[in-house]
């Protein structure tokens, strides 16, 4: 159930409604924009919730329409803008998030992040423990990788974002990234995202290789019912039967992703191809279908990279890609 | 094998070329864009090609790099227009076609083809033969509705562009529409592919459900072997795991046939998603990413549409289809 | 809607209730197995068929609980069993269908059909026309396979089922073959299904790539609908991500068909796996999962095979195929 | 590199071995049936595995032909049997795996636990930790359900399998049951997986969702390399567009698996199907094809279940299943 407050509520009324519902063995999601929404989670007693309306302070009481209770507009009106650091993620403007797939050198960090903060983004990725499909292939220079990605973002002032694999790495990766990346194979790893929950670092939730729109919603659900707001989605493509591509870039689901949820989403349109020469025209219908930024990989040398070669672009492909973006987009045609 | 021409080849240049291969037993199709380029097709004599090098008239022979000889770029270095009556398709300026999914009368077709003419589309599509997964459903209005798009074409100066099904439905066809389309059930039927290829007019190749770029490519090939070289083709989405759209839309796959091919590439965002509000950001993200241009369903009352209600806009939608398409894409964050 | 009539209704009493629907403007199908069940197809006047009730003929009127109604367990509550010539398909045993991908030549065909046929099939396959993703692939000797598939049936007794592709080749093929089989690409090409529904040919009806189990039975309505009620089903794998296999073969479809439809359902490995060493534990399994039978492709030497090579049996895999068949499956550990 | 050593190798022998490798930085892994290999993995200096040749010991050395050394024919040439508790999985005859979706209670898991010990199965299954799309759902009774399981698991003389959702949960889930289960969602948790293979506790690894054959193996491979040899695979279905089953189940990827690995592999065909009526025949399709066993969900009252009601057997389906497995499968017809 979602309790509205009526306007201007008092913290002492909605602290009555939390522990009223608390009696009746409900717990409760507080969302404060203007006004007060209260989600009442959990298996209470029914006949509890239909007492709120006789509180003056509640101005409605409705059925959750969505099970992303509290990841649905519903809850919150309003779209939510994850800040990291000084990015504003769901504001106005696109952002880019750029770098290498992995964390390969001190030097191809630096270099790479210094190009791509001068070329329009905003913020740096790069994998420092990576999840492969084999363990002989290479798994990330781990802490080593951790500190060159801080000394990186310090030194050009982009924001952090690089993946968490392992609950165990949870608080060493949270002292060196502004933002969590939980990677496609661990949409649905739900003791990771339990753990991840009870932070309050910024999340970037990428959508599962076979998640479907809900299940990628409700894994958000868990970061957000575990007490974590700050979650980003992030589109990188499904497993479908074509193999000239990655994986098949879902653009729909951003368009829909962002109607069923108040959060914000951006797209890998790297990952969401697996081919270099698609990432630039991809990233730009990204936007143009109403993405809150791209994220993409960047390697001063694709052709030697440790991973993700195929799909990285040169410095001089991440220029392109963001004059590309700059360009209008063609015009229509019209009769005679 | 593919024989590009000097470049001020004589016509008879060309022909005994053409007859040497044909004596070689290969057949031959010649590619006209400044450049002849003649493609060698069949199991003929290889030794007949080497022997190629030898006339002056030659400048190159070469393998054919793609199995899809006719539509790739080695075989015609420039984008192909497909000429619909006054609209054309692949020239600078994009492309919309729209009207309703089944024409269900003469009323409701003059009204769509008026409002859509008069908001931007420069085509008229409907469905006059309608492919149906039962035998029970509406199966269209046959030729009665050839003659309605026929008059409403006429009327608004749209070309009309219809579904044929069935090899002795082509003829007929061909007296009303401008443009056949082949649905995306029928993308190898291979019967019927032969079949339009003997006739010059255009043709829209839609994408099969599970069709993979290449065989989408290769029936297009169908087409051009046979002789019809006015074909553009038509993404409309792929079957896949996810059910909250009726296809994954695969964007992707028109950045890459449009590195593939000569030929145009649109889009079909109704069917794409099946989802009415997910058809405006999806067609604006089709001309991002490089589409030649959009055909979407539009019906004067959705909610009463025989076939397709969900997917179809009404007319408010389809002119702010028209407007958010000219409107700017969203500008990129940059820091400080 | 579906009226089952009571134990021993004349034919008089069956005609008039015909007569009455005709009248309501619902065209029949009727079904005759000891009760006799009349489909009442089309949009005519409900009232009517509550006027039903009153006839002293009449046990029992319902709503069809199933789209394909005439392909349902209401419409025909017994099994059916399709008769080829001499084979029954759908009886108590399980039939094999063998033979070459493509009608190659006399020789091929006949070794092949004497070997199959001495081995444990009942039926031969070979493509005359084939369809082929390329127009560059061979593409079949037409007629003159047709000859050799009659000629090699009729020295060998077994029945022939060979693929049409064309609304134009169905008399001819229908001259030579005992069955006809629609492709997987062809399952809704609506225009050749209503065209076979009109001969008293069977039809092997190959699941398509990408369709549906529903879509799949709908097919086969169009075919029951149409008039002809010789109809097989066959699952040959769907379209899937995975790429070690050509195709996932989907058994449980089978075993879901059969719950769902009266129809025999068989199975082709050889197209659902795509790889020669799966055939047969694959076609063992069809048989465990309740297939009527399975359809394999056998070549006297696969690795000269024009078309699919890969999957097509040696004689001496086909011979270990039906051993192997034969053979009891497992036995289950116990608790001692 | 996989190095063959003579048939009679000593001890002494392979160290020196192992020594040689580790001198030239490479890894050893060493399997040992009858014959000793040794996998030499890593990037070591490939001069030293010229130099392995020399040695008297080493009867061959070949480059691995798969990316899942250990898991391959090629380092251990005889199926492996892997023993859980009295259980032989991958021996002569095919396992069977019973019990609850969910541990919902002492009552239920015992009763269930008597019947299937009864009626032919020979290890009880039951989620303690269940890892749920939604944070909503019910999620387990962690220790409280461990406990439960062994005193079921003690009673009856099942060995218990249960799954493990979290890194953190290991220790204590290894305390309680006899195998651990990877679910689907897990098989790419590499922190999970490398955790795991610390223990000598056998793994069931069930295929991911949307895994292929070989991301499928390179998982197991993850526990072989981290030192557990324990493993048994599981095919549970992977996502397709089909909707009428839950999973479409890839038996053809058990004979697949059975053809590149030596390791055991068993079929879930509860989640595989998602449907009752479709366990039973898709069992018996899972022995035919040749998997060592079997996993399905029984219930009390699949109505009343907390997860998985629709795809539950009951105790009479479960006797049923049974029965039908030993029955022997359809016999063919023959011409005359």
């Amino acid at each position: 159930m979602i309790i509205t407050m009526i306007e201007n509520a008092t913290e002492l009324e909605v602290s009555q409604i939390v522990e009223h519902l608390a009696a009746g063995e409900f717990q409760s999601r507080i969302s404060q924009n203007g006004r007060v929404h209260i989600a009442a989670l959990g298996k209470g007693r029914a006949e509890e919730i239909e007492k709120l309306r006789r509180f003056s302070s509640v101005a409605d009481v409705a059925k959750a329409e969505q099970p992303y209770v509290l990841a649905s507009w519903q809850m919150k009106p309003e779209r939510s803008v994850v800040r990291v650091k000084a990015v504003e993620i769901g504001a106005e403007k696109a952002v880019i998030m750029a770098g290498p797939c992995s964390v390969e050198s001190r030097e191809q960090t630096l270099s790479t992040a210094r190009f791509v903060a001068a070329n329009g983004a905003v913020m740096l990725r790069g994998g420092a423990y990576k999840p492969r499909t084999s363990p002989y292939e290479f798994q990330g220079l781990g802490i080593e990788a951790l500190k060159i990605l801080r000394e990186a973002g310090d030194e050009t002032g982009l924001a952090v974002v690089t993946e968490v694999m392992s609950e165990e790495d949870v608080e060493t990766v949270g002292q060196y990234a502004d933002m969590f990346q939980v990677g496609a194979r661990n949409m649905q790893n739900f003791a990771l995202l339990r753990k991840l929950a009870k932070t309050r670092t910024p999340i970037l939730l990428k959508r599962g290789a076979s998640a479907t729109i809900k299940e990628w919603l409700l894994a958000a659900e868990y970061l957000l019912a575990g007490g974590n707001e700050n979650v980003v989605l992030c589109e990188r493509g499904i497993k479908t039967f074509e193999t000239a591509t990655r994986n098949t870039l879902d653009l729909a689901a951003v368009a829909l992703a962002k109607e069923l949820t108040h959060l914000p989403v951006i797209v890998d349109p790297s990952h969401g191809t697996g081919v270099r020469s698609l990432v630039a025209p991809c990233a730009k219908a990204a936007i143009a279908v109403g993405a809150d930024g791209v994220i993409v990989e960047v390697h001063p040398n694709p052709k030697e990279a440790l991973s993700d070669g195929a799909q990285s672009l040169t410095f001089e492909n991440f220029a392109a890609l963001t004059a590309q973006i700059a360009q209008p987009i063609r015009s229509i045609a019209s009769l005679n």
